[in-house]
């Protein structure tokens, strides 16, 4: 497969077509880090191929576990190619444990266990600084529709499960996650973007030490080392 | 009735519990006005007088129209006695133009027709701001089961219908209100709380003219006289 021409530029991914083929998209996984909306903004040099092999590692074990996503091959260090999506304009995020946005917004302790997990929609826009959407503003927005937003609970809170289970094979707590879905040509549902510790919150079992993006959040240093330390974790686990 | 036991004292008004009747309580309508969760502060001589005139008609008008509100009697002109219910911690808003934080959190203009009525839920709250929640977040609280958040919807759509009836025979555009509902002892759902220019936005049908609390928080000017006029509208209409 060949790189074709530009798409889209995203914070972490650089997105091209696939010569000859419409169906696929060439992503570039890239060294930077973005926060709070872009505000706040670092990089360091092997970021864009160690979230691309775990992104890799990752949906190839959901597959194995029945969950349809975008992955199609790994190209090179930072590049994959996935199937082509019509992306829903809505962040799904899963949570187990409180921590960011909802433990502030309810006034609970991060890392406060939920009765249950909880998923919740956020409208992908960043003009309007992605807000919190019930499923009733999400169908008003017509960002989906209610069995489409039935969809993407479910297939949330399944890969929750499983996910669950992948890390803490690797000794690291699943806090919560941000995932995105969308189309493909034949108007299936699939999982897109990536899973990373860009879009993870992950925490060491042991240590209660942060394994992810609140790293660079909250300025706790070593991102590159703990980012190096969930994928050497994830190497070893037999797929 | 007599007036019994203090209850409670809340933003715009104060509950006493009925002498001899558990089931009862004793509702005075103050003249005090706030906003912004309390921060912003005033009144007029006989906004509670107003407020308690207009929800009894307007409580009156829904109970002809099958729909269960706590009202129970008229005892003076800034008091009225209601059924006893455990309020939901939940405000129930029901919009049909956008206005207010809608508006603001979609970059929508305001009064910009919303193409189905839509129901939203935020949780009562004062120390965190009551914010919005989704239908999950509202069940994870233990603020409603399911069942009963699709009972409060569905009564928000109904309210809604009727009211937006009758105050277009006032010549008024029903923009957006917020309701709370309650159990009775018998675990009945009742629509309760109040219904004025507080709770609802009002903007004269002809002029645009606001006739609602928003005069107060935007600083309009004239709060007392939209007040009366809106009260002035209704007492004509026949119920």
């Amino acid at each position: 497969m060949k790189r074709g021409q530009f798409l889209y530029d995203g914070k972490a991914k650089t997105i091209y077509e696939v010569e000859g083929d419409s169906e696929k998209v060439w992503q570039e996984f890239k060294n930077s880090l973005t926060a709070f909306n872009g505000v706040k903004r670092g990089d360091f040099s092997n970021k864009g191929e160690l979230n691309r092999q775990i992104t890799s590692k990752v949906f190839s074990y959901l597959s194995k576990h029945k969950i349809s996503n975008h992955w199609v091959a790994d190209i090179d260090k930072n590049v994959m190619v996935t199937e082509k999506l019509k992306i829903f304009p809505i962040e799904v995020v899963v949570r187990n444990k409180a921590a960011g946005s909802l433990a502030k917004k309810f006034g609970w302790s991060e890392g406060l266990a939920l009765e249950n997990p909880l998923v919740e929609f956020y409208f992908k826009n960043d003009e309007l600084g992605d807000p919190f959407i019930s499923d009733d503003q999400a169908i008003l927005l017509k960002a989906a529709t209610l069995s489409e937003l039935g969809v993407l609970k479910k297939m949330g809170l399944q890969i929750n499960e499983k996910l669950k289970v992948l890390f803490s094979e690797l000794g690291l707590d699943l806090i919560d996650f941000k995932l995105e879905f969308g189309k493909n040509s034949r108007q299936e549902i699939l999982l897109g973007d990536e899973i990373t510790p860009d879009t993870c919150r992950l925490w060491d079992k042991n240590t209660g030490e942060k394994m992810d993006k609140d790293r660079f959040r909250r300025d706790l240093g070593n991102i590159q080392g703990a980012y190096e330390a969930v994928y050497e974790r994830l190497k070893g686990i037999k797929i």
